[in-house]
């Protein structure tokens, strides 16, 4: 946590001031060691990020006098389409891909995504929005990715993908394309990384339909979440 | 698993058969359902790829006879030298970084590396070859990274490092560096990156003396995981 997260809910009754009971005030007391008048990094959820003064500090609580008065940190002009994987990866990837500055992330079921995935509690609006929060509170960032869930690849890839994906370059990674993985673009990028089994020729062919341009990551077979991670990074 | 990784000790005297018993036979058995004449990617670790024909499988082994015939994938151009990072982190990167094909793994004590790291059951060298082992798996590759510890930072720096630096490009992590990030150098690498807490300037001064060059990782703080996969993929 190197940025203190703050939600409108937390400010007393118009003012600058901020009392936090939960694991943020865990982290400031246990972690940080933090003492009153010290200053923190703290920032507004989608608002600016500033300087938090701890006013007082007990057993209980903390508050902080804060002002905030720093635009928050660029997004990374990249959209990133995942085939939902296993809660258990997504729960890692969420914070990361988050951190890493992603502006939307859409979670698309495919051919070859594990039905039962669709189940998880972890895909739950309040577990995702905290896992976006982790990823903000570790990079310093207050904009939170936008998720989006699609169940139905066809509807999604016909209907909306075309305006989507509209003004930036679509790519999506695919073990039998013949091209290299492009890298350093300099325009706004959509990425679509396929599940750990593949898309299938059917949903290549709709995305490649619809603009996608394919490419190979080389003969290397990556789990998903080194895979995404080294894509943004390379694409980027 | 895409690969099954075997090793000497497997094969029946002077003969091209193989009998697993242990994690590797349970994954053919229970993850892949294999049954008798399946065919099966394997490679001997150090050694060559090719096919696995199962002979028989029963509730307690599978039988393989083996053909070797295929060079392994080339490895990544890169060497990495890490500041020891959390065991658990550890855990997690070693597979990470193999199967993305680092061919020399440095864990580096620096000053704010947690002391008790060194400590951990996750260094003994069979873990550590272990991990490795997961990795190859992953990539479908058998050459394993080598992994050195060095715990005296400055006689490592000193004594070790500008021969194991010579004839690659030599770069170091450094949030105040004011060189952006290098992309898809041609020429082989060696990536240093520091620990959570960052490296001192100390220890940055004679990194550059020996001649490392510093570059920053833009605004973003990320996870020194999420930092590793991200600056390998950029780099190479």
């Amino acid at each position: 946590m190197n940025l203190i997260l703050l939600f409108k809910d937390d400010f007393k009754k118009n003012s600058n001031k901020v009392r936090l009971t939960d694991r943020r005030f865990l982290h400031v007391k246990e972690i940080l060691k933090a003492k009153e008048t010290d200053e923190l990094t703290v920032g507004l959820l989608d608002g600016k990020i500033g300087k938090g003064i701890i006013t007082s500090i007990n057993n209980d609580s903390v508050e902080l006098e804060v002002i905030l008065n720093q635009d928050p940190i660029e997004k990374l002009p990249l959209n990133l389409i995942l085939a939902l994987p296993r809660p258990i990866v997504l729960k890692r990837l969420i914070p990361a891909i988050t951190s890493m500055g992603v502006k939307n992330i859409v979670l698309l079921n495919t051919n070859r995504v594990e039905k039962s995935y669709w189940n998880s509690p972890v895909l739950s609006a309040s577990n995702m929005a905290d896992l976006t929060y982790l990823g903000l509170e570790q990079a310093e960032d207050t904009i939170a990715p936008k998720v989006f869930f699609r169940q139905q690849f066809k509807p999604f890839v016909e209907d909306e993908l075309p305006g989507f994906i509209k003004g930036t370059k679509a790519f999506v990674a695919h073990p039998y394309s013949k091209n290299k993985c492009p890298s350093n673009c300099k325009q706004e990028i959509t990425l679509l990384v396929g599940p750990e089994g593949g898309l299938i020729d059917y949903e290549i062919k709709m995305l490649e339909d619809v603009g996608f341009k394919t490419f190979n990551m080389g003969k290397r077979i990556l789990r998903v979440e080194t895979a995404v991670i080294a894509l943004i990074s390379k694409l980027s």
